[in-house]
């Protein structure tokens, strides 16, 4: 401006407390996790259920901007990136497979080994010099108790070097039940049991797969969800919210085998619930508190124990599509033996359940995920933030989960997201198609 | 290219040419206007109606970039940053107030004071060490007559400096009788005067909010009305143009006090109607003019005076928005003193002035507006535009926007529309919603 | 990252392989062609039909990001630059003209002659200064056979340079018989011939021109094909392929004069149709061959010669719009010379052709496309594409076009698509609309 007539006195009234807990000394120790907004590459994921991959059905996702085609040939499921090394298709659009050991792109006829990705031939070119030379990318595949597992890995990310599922799943029981014991409930089911009962849904979360992954295990949300149906339809009383008093009210869990993450100590003397604030005249009376516990491990799997009922844990995955889109997946696990169980453990799931708790509750994490998004997208969220004591749970995530992962996925390149703006995307959006994470086939 | 096989012979025949009216020692005069795609900060904008906000309501709504929240408590309005300082979401999303002192935040109960934007508590964390040493930041409020006002400042812009809204309200009279007479009408009502009635609409503008100001008191769009239901209604005849036959066709004010704007002497000897376009053989015949005046003050506020009828004046904002939208304002305010005058008008803003003025009339603008968003907003038109002599009417405003305003607002931080192209923003269009003014609230 | 746990053996398994046709030595050769997202400016294009411009009809398009207007007076088309001078709105969004030898722009009255853009007056202001020293861009128009095609220049491309349009069109018959002989069909007609009937249609498709354009001669995509309506109403037995097996397989024309283009030696012994592929165990029995032959000259023309029946020929144009939109044009031509000609002409059109052939055999051509646009619209295809002996066809495409394009089009300034991401395109997008070639026309 060329004049300025007001003569301004800059007093800075507002601005970053130095009270906040994440001060910049904090925040040092978690830089690798703010450049995370791809996810983190070379670990598992949930790619999809059991029960969306029939024989011979084929599936195309994403994961950490990787596109992922899924088939399942003889009982066996195999993944291989979905991009034809070709011209770029995804072969999931059209899936065309002319033998259980290969699936064929579509368009110009390059097939590859389901096994090993390598170009085995062309069918309309039998002979070119290409085959034999050259290849996709395959992951690791691992399916139990009806859910289908992906190793998403880098190009060059050895096969070798690939660890157990395990690895990258919650701690388990009994193994870890003297380091972690839980007086309160029985010992905590894995995906992985015996006799497991696998029951829950997936869907696409527009937003940073961070915040939403922190959102999980944030004991201070709690808040958000003093309405729910399901809290008033079983009496339960929740607390205004729950403060660390103790200096190991985490545990931090970063042994060289094994998977890496923190366990919190909710409801024992290391965390204190918070049933009144007189500044407000608010205060919780009586309490028929739902004891839980919460934790997360890498790659952000959150384990929810003796929730939403005794003897059943929430597993939930925000698992990464582009930097600001992911699938989030919300399981409940039981150990079923008998039929009988098997039936009434399901007609639960259906009735009260998947209505009550996988919807009604969590869809209250997922509009305050989404409403961060703004203040986290442009960057401005993670410099701006004001975090506090409660907040000890995301910054500790933060810092191990900086220090562990085994790889910042870079941004996506010529894969559904590296561009948000095309013209493709504003006619598909003004045909009513929001951004997904499952390929949409073509029509004919 | 490697090779060019034809020799061009490079004759610039089109471009810009230098009889327009906005050379290059012109465009220097207001290179600051040209910055202010976020607009002005630190002025007075209408953010509501008075009858949009009752008594415990809480609304959400961006002015230049900055979002803020408005709730009325014991009558009184408040505004404070829309934008938790813990985790960046909107207060307003899902109002939370416990008392009529403060604002909580719905996602994790940070508890500010209405007056002061202080942290005054946390809902589950009332010892934490934050409390106390921050808060947001407040912005002025000023209701009147049924609107309320908001000075939007940047967060240091002082208390202490905020100038009355009649500094950023257009001229006003009697007090302007003398310098600004008008012998064709008796004195135009003000939004602060007594017994003023104000009636009227806003709705968001897609489009740059100076491309939409400049039109309003652009003397030569006369053209876009000429076939408005309201024109022939009245038997009015517009005339092709008016254009400026005198230096003295505008006058600039810029006294130490007050507003800053221009007033054009339409409807006098120093411009003239042009009646007649022998290169075209278009003609006006007979001529039922309807004698207005058109003046602008910062931060964009037009009033046409005498308009659309004796005795009532239309003022208009373009409140930004974002770079690329704003919020639309329309009033009309008539001086009326029994209940009777109350409900002719009424009667008449409702049959009459909503539908073929506010609509009918301004819609054509809105269109045209629109019509020029491309052509500016990747910041071509305001370099390549050639303006010429009826354009002396933005150019002057420019220059004395560029000279007067009291701040160029940055472009948006971690807000809705700094950036354009999320997920999330996609899935919101996919299922029909538009960018908008007022934030959506949360349906659960 | 701080720490990095695991050590990573880096064994490069998948990636560019040596053996692809498009090594860094070929594609150095079309580096211009990379460049080309928003088209090869300074050609002619087909903008409309000819019954698509009714006697004084106003229709908008834009081409290679110039926003052409065009408007029939007195029976002849004229086309000028779609963006008035003074403000940038365009004119056909909302048509005015005095009379048969100007536009007006229906904003401000600034009037253009249709033969040179000269600014001849504004209609409320006819005495300025600034008529008669400039004027907007005009494009040559040559209207054939029901086709109106415009040459799209750059604003100094001197209109004593410009080429007849034939230099644009593919090679024509009978002066290229001796040339290019066709022993199994007759003479192939051009649009430009006498008693051609020319029947067609053009909409947008969602993606690069480019990729569009080597989708329509690429000789391996016929897979796409296979289960098409039209080849098994027709009982044609299409191969799995066709693989150059001569390094004559195509002919590069770039003789000083006329087009330039490659002509495909397909159904000779120059190209060997492959029947079957041992190792997928797919044969094609018998073969009702449908013999064509294609080839493809500058601008982006593809001529399909034969095709789909005998005496007609198929032509088709990939029109850049923006660099991720194009206008698809399908027309087939034949030689009629009465009129019962010409009614069983249109009919066999009406009811074969155009539902069985431009619908539903060229609609997987357009999925095909749109399927690439990941790959390429971020850059990622045009390095990481690993091509193939069968594609010899696009790779000569792009060397020759790299060669002899007249210009390459700068991207868009100021007009629809230089910005993807704007307000109101998402609020246009929320309303349903699709980014297109056509202007909308402003509803009052």
């Amino acid at each position: 401006m060329s004049e300025q007539p007001i003569v301004r006195r800059r007093v800075v009234k507002k601005g970053i407390s130095d009270a906040r807990t994440n001060d910049s000394r904090t925040q040092s120790q978690y830089d690798p996790y703010k450049d995370a907004a791809w996810g983190f590459i070379n670990h598992w994921y949930p790619a999809l259920f059991t029960n969306e991959l029939e024989e011979d059905q084929v599936e195309g996702i994403q994961i950490c901007g990787v596109p992922i085609v899924l088939r399942r040939a003889e009982g066996k499921v195999y993944a291989l990136k979905d991009q034809c090394l070709h011209r770029g298709v995804r072969l999931s659009e059209k899936p065309m497979c002319f033998n259980k050991d290969s699936i064929t792109c579509w368009y110009h006829g390059f097939t590859f080994d389901l096994k090993d990705g390598d170009l085995t031939t062309i069918v309309g070119n039998p002979d070119d010099k290409l085959i034999g030379t050259t290849g996709i990318t395959t992951y690791p595949v691992h399916e139990v108790n009806g859910m289908i597992f992906v190793f998403v890995r880098e190009d060059d990310f050895s096969l070798e070097d690939v660890p157990p599922l395990s690895d990258d799943l919650p701690f388990r029981f009994p193994e870890n039940s003297e380091k972690f014991p839980h007086p309160l409930w029985p010992k905590s089911p894995s995906v992985l049991d015996d006799n497991a009962m696998i029951l829950g849904m997936h869907r696409t979360g527009y937003g940073d797969w961070r915040i939403a992954c922190e959102n999980g295990f944030d004991n201070a949300h709690i808040l958000v969800h003093k309405d729910n149906t399901i809290v008033h339809a079983m009496e339960w009383v929740l607390p205004l919210g729950i403060v660390p008093v103790s200096d190991d009210a985490i545990t931090v869990v970063e042994d060289e085998k094994g998977p890496k993450g923190l366990m919190q100590w909710l409801f024992t003397d290391r965390w204190k619930p918070t049933l009144e604030n007189k500044e407000l005249g608010v205060k919780v009376d009586g309490m028929n508190s739902r004891h839980y516990r919460t934790s997360v491990v890498l790659p952000g799997v959150l384990m929810v124990e003796n929730w939403p009922e005794n003897h059943v844990v929430q597993y939930e995955w925000y698992v990464p599509i582009t930097d600001d889109t992911h699938e989030y997946w919300e399981v409940l696990v039981k150990i079923v033996k008998t039929d009988e169980e098997k039936r009434l453990y399901q007609q639960r799931y259906d009735l009260v359940y998947k209505p009550l708790c996988l919807h009604g509750f969590n869809d209250c994490d997922l509009y305050a995920r989404e409403a961060m998004q703004n203040f986290y997208s442009d960057g401005t969220g993670w410099d701006d933030e004001q975090l506090v004591s409660t907040d000890v749970s995301p910054i500790t995530w933060r810092k191990l989960a900086s220090r562990w992962n085994r790889g910042i996925a870079k941004p996506g390149r010529g894969v559904a997201g590296s561009l948000k703006d095309t013209s493709l995307i504003f006619k598909n959006t003004a045909d009513g198609h929001r951004p997904g994470y499952k390929v949409r086939k073509i029509e004919e």
